[in-house]
């Protein structure tokens, strides 16, 4: 606050000048003093200058409705949505989030420092604030390559920027309890920041290890027990509720009156349809209290608790002085998102965000980032092995993708052998898979085979591919998938499925390869149309970019492919596609 | 912590070496998780590595007593010990307190920035942790000239020192409701740091727009309703226990569940013979458990939610990577204190400091700080107006005095004059009261008369007198008010009993008038003696000095005295002796 304005704040708190706007009939949920009680709301500018009785050049009627704080999401990575930064903030300020903490991986592992500055600048044209974690773990793994690699110094002066919390997830756990050097570089210019933890099932003395290095919350627990170990260890915990990942009603038990204070809502990973269809931290807020938890602490673990965890100032509660973000619920049961104000301003009414998009919100400069060596139909061919053949075929490693899973099992099988080429299969259900750097034109391609797609023939290629973001391409027949290659380097990145020469489908992405820059619900129909398209190959996944997305993930599973070939996960090192 | 030490704390967590110190057949008080369990507390250097199971170079056998976080005190005036910070420490940390958050309000309203410095300086000898919040209102009053005055300008640069955490107590709540320009200033540079209230009985629109300019907390709440009505505004509750001002079993009620985040103990004021015979925060958590709070809150009030406010990372409780400042309970009702650990080291056991005291903290420079114009007998003279007469005395304005009250009475009564001077009278128990500049020997001399203090003759002298801490002289014999003042000069300021010419007791304050610098016990002791001389002079008072010390605070009661005159407090203004 400029000090004018904090002038203007306290002159209309003491009743010397009105309010640009009041709340009038609210029912104000009040954080601090967990009560709820009849207050005007008084608003002047960007903040809420007091609650009581009060007049205003502008007032509303909520007739009864609840006053919320903000929601503010605690852990999320914006590129899950699909969406580009300001599309993505309205769609979840429509669903009452003011803010959220992103960590901006994905784009950090395509553009490197850049990929991050690329989300502070377009944030500026986003109707919530966001707050950034830096990416700690860039790359994410040895087995696969990106274009860039972020250390410690590429980190540090980011820690400068005013919206820069602290380090995000720090994934490399084993990194942390080893000690190692480059790790505790990273902890080390953070400290004084907020360092945020992932380590899954971590316990006994390697958690203790984790918590002794300074890692502060945890977003990773699938259950009581092992939030409850996390805890003890002084550890907050984010308890999430994502697309995939669904942790709210195993972790509800856990959060007591006592204890509630350490733990907050984030949704990590969280796709626009189900952002559109049942919300974001609203739908946490909504399902917590049908689960039993007390109106007023889930409220509270959707705003106040992530305010303190992060160390913003006069965020996340209805009291005099704090930032004017106020979500108005109809009522506590159904908690439908009624209006939503933001830095003192309507912002969305009745779950649309009502805010002018900014043109040059649309154009955040970022360059182009699929730089692929020029391809051929010959790269998506895998000779067979001298001395098999077609009678004879040799042994290769397949690998298993599930539905919703994303690690994999795997089987040794006898390859398809035609003119003296290892070939897909759909009768087996035994698809090719081919992981073709983007970042450095390197022309690497890793290939394999994989089965659970179901694909009847065609091709389905995406530049989503965790954590590295190669092109990753499945498909029955090697002509589609040199078409589909070709068209994602054509729409600057994407997903796409090609049948028979044809695209069938396709959902460009032209921001960093991983994003849309068009509307929530535009991406959403050709989300839609994509699953359809899937369908008509006759894959019976739900979502079968999902899996496909994390099928080059090579820290997790038990066989995954990368541009460096194919990848034992628990060898940690690369294996030939024929098995001896 | 550094890089190295860091990968030392985890290597012990982890398991791969052996911890400094392990405190076994602990239980542990986990203020987190908000759970008592048994575990191995393992302790490297300054740090906590680890709870589990583990090995160290020298164990401690705790038989089944409680660890606990070292307490914290949210807010306290280290000179109302009457003790040097080293000895503070040193009586506190017996008691478990391992880290104060300390006001050097009256080293600031007698040396200004240097008295801050001082504390800084001083800070560093002391086995605790002294962090420092700075004096906001110095001087607290235009009607009484100190030597000194604090603008935002001369408080910013504190900023940068790592043990500043904020902006101490703002008293000046008309100040800050009526948005004044300097008292502004002091909330801008404040801006992103703690700022502490000090509001009592603030409520309504003004609290509102006191909690809107970012006041955070407030300690002067005296019961339920009132810090109810703070803590609806987002304000952190401090329970103050003091010497004179207690509130902890009044506010206790307000301490639920949902809402103990937002509260912290603190003493404010406390003499070294109360810190000596009750304790400090120990006897705030020993009173809170009997009075029927959850102990584990009460600890949890006694130092965590300190820390969490005043943004002190990994303090505050027991678990891995947090600062090894440790408080062992004997049990969970007497909570005896009976070891204390801080930065990993046994520095107190069975309430004795067994740290070895640094000659270097006995010697911590500071000038001299009195400096008082040459005295004559006639300055303590005061002449009958012209036309008044033994006979036909005139008519004076007297203060009345009372025991544990800093406010006064007032009333209008006939002088005594005798050989044309107006002078004491023992019958009536109208003492002379005489308050002598000390700060920049100007030769002002502001008296009146007190009745209260009984004195059958001789005289009673102090440099600690609220807040500009000018000599104040109260006494039935002008020959015995000069001694007393000479006596205080000599002594460098200090506390001073004088009888028919001799002392009867003293206590030399020779630390900016202040405070002692003895240990704690010798200085209990002499003021001990102190009281046994004022007896002796028939003052029915238990604490005379108390009260003396606040006969010159021109901003409560209705009259008082300070160097400028008797004041008028409710008019604000100096009024002449005489009543017309």
């Amino acid at each position: 606050m400029t000090d004018n304005h904090l002038r203007d704040v306290i002159d209309v708190a003491a009743g010397r000048k009105p309010a640009d706007i009041v709340l009038k009939n609210a029912k104000v949920i009040n954080v601090v003093s967990h009560e709820i009680y009849e207050a005007d709301v008084a608003i002047l500018g960007d903040r809420i200058a007091g609650l009581g009785t009060y007049d205003g050049k502008t007032t509303y009627d909520l007739k009864g409705r609840h006053v919320c704080p903000g929601f503010i999401d605690a852990h999320v990575h914006i590129e899950s949505s699909l969406l580009s930064v300001p599309e993505f903030a309205r769609t979840v300020v429509a669903r009452g989030t003011t803010a959220v903490v992103a960590d901006p991986h994905e784009f950090a592992n395509v553009m490197g420092a850049e990929g991050i500055a690329f989300v502070l600048r377009a944030a500026q044209y986003a109707p919530i604030d966001v707050f950034i974690t830096l990416s700690s773990c860039v790359p994410a793994s040895p087995l696969e390559s990106t274009g860039v690699a972020l250390g410690a110094e590429d980190l540090e002066s980011f820690f400068a920027n005013k919206w820069v919390l602290g380090l995000a997830e720090v994934m490399n756990y084993p990194g942390v309890i080893n000690a190692q050097e480059d790790v505790l570089k990273k902890l080390a210019i953070a400290a004084g920041k907020v360092i945020d933890g992932h380590a899954p099932s971590l316990s006994g003395n390697g958690l203790a290890a984790y918590a002794a290095a300074g890692i502060m919350s945890d977003h990773e627990c699938v259950d009581a027990d092992e939030a409850a170990e996390k805890l003890r260890q002084g550890m907050y915990i984010m308890i999430r509720e994502g697309s995939q990942t669904r942790n709210l009603k195993a972790l509800l038990p856990l959060v007591r009156k006592e204890t509630a204070s350490h733990f907050m809502f984030c949704t990590d990973d969280k796709d626009v349809e189900d952002l559109l269809s049942e919300g974001q931290i609203d739908y946490m807020v909504r399902t917590a209290i049908a689960q039993g938890l007390d109106p007023i602490l889930a409220v509270r673990l959707a705003s106040y608790n992530t305010a303190r965890y992060f160390g913003l100032k006069q965020r996340g509660a209805v009291v005099p002085g704090y930032h004017a973000d106020l979500t108005i619920l109809e009522d506590l049961q159904e908690c439908r998102v009624t209006e939503v104000f933001r830095r003192g301003e309507l912002v969305a009414q009745d779950g649309r965000c009502i805010a002018p998009r900014d043109a040059l919100g649309q154009k955040v400069p970022l360059r182009s980032s699929i730089d692929v060596h020029w391809m051929e139909i010959a790269d998506f061919q895998i000779p067979a092995p001298e001395g098999t053949s077609e009678a004879s075929p040799p042994n290769i490693h397949v690998i298993h993708a599930r539905e919703n899973h994303i690690d994999t099992e795997r089987s040794v099988e006898p390859a398809v052998v035609r003119n003296g080429l290892l070939v897909a299969d759909p009768d087996r259900d035994l698809a090719k898979i081919m992981v073709i750097d983007r970042h450095r034109a390197s022309g690497e391609i890793g290939h394999g085979f994989v089965r659970g797609f179901g694909l009847k023939g065609g091709a389905i290629a995406s530049t989503v591919a965790h954590d590295a973001h190669n092109m990753i391409i499945v498909g029955m027949s090697d002509d589609d998938m040199l078409a589909a290659g070709i068209h994602l380097i054509k729409l600057h990145g994407g997903l796409a499925i090609v049948h028979e020469g044809r695209v069938l489908a396709d959902v460009p992405l032209p921001i960093a390869g991983l994003v849309s820059s068009e509307p929530a619900e535009r991406v959403a129909r050709q989300l839609h149309e994509l699953s359809a398209a899937a369908k008509q190959l006759d894959c019976p996944f739900e979502q079968p970019f999902m899996s496909l997305a994390f099928l080059s993930l090579s820290v997790i599973g038990k066989l995954k492919v990368t541009n460096l070939g194919l990848i034992d996960v628990e060898k940690f090192a690369p294996i030939p596609l024929i098995a001896d």
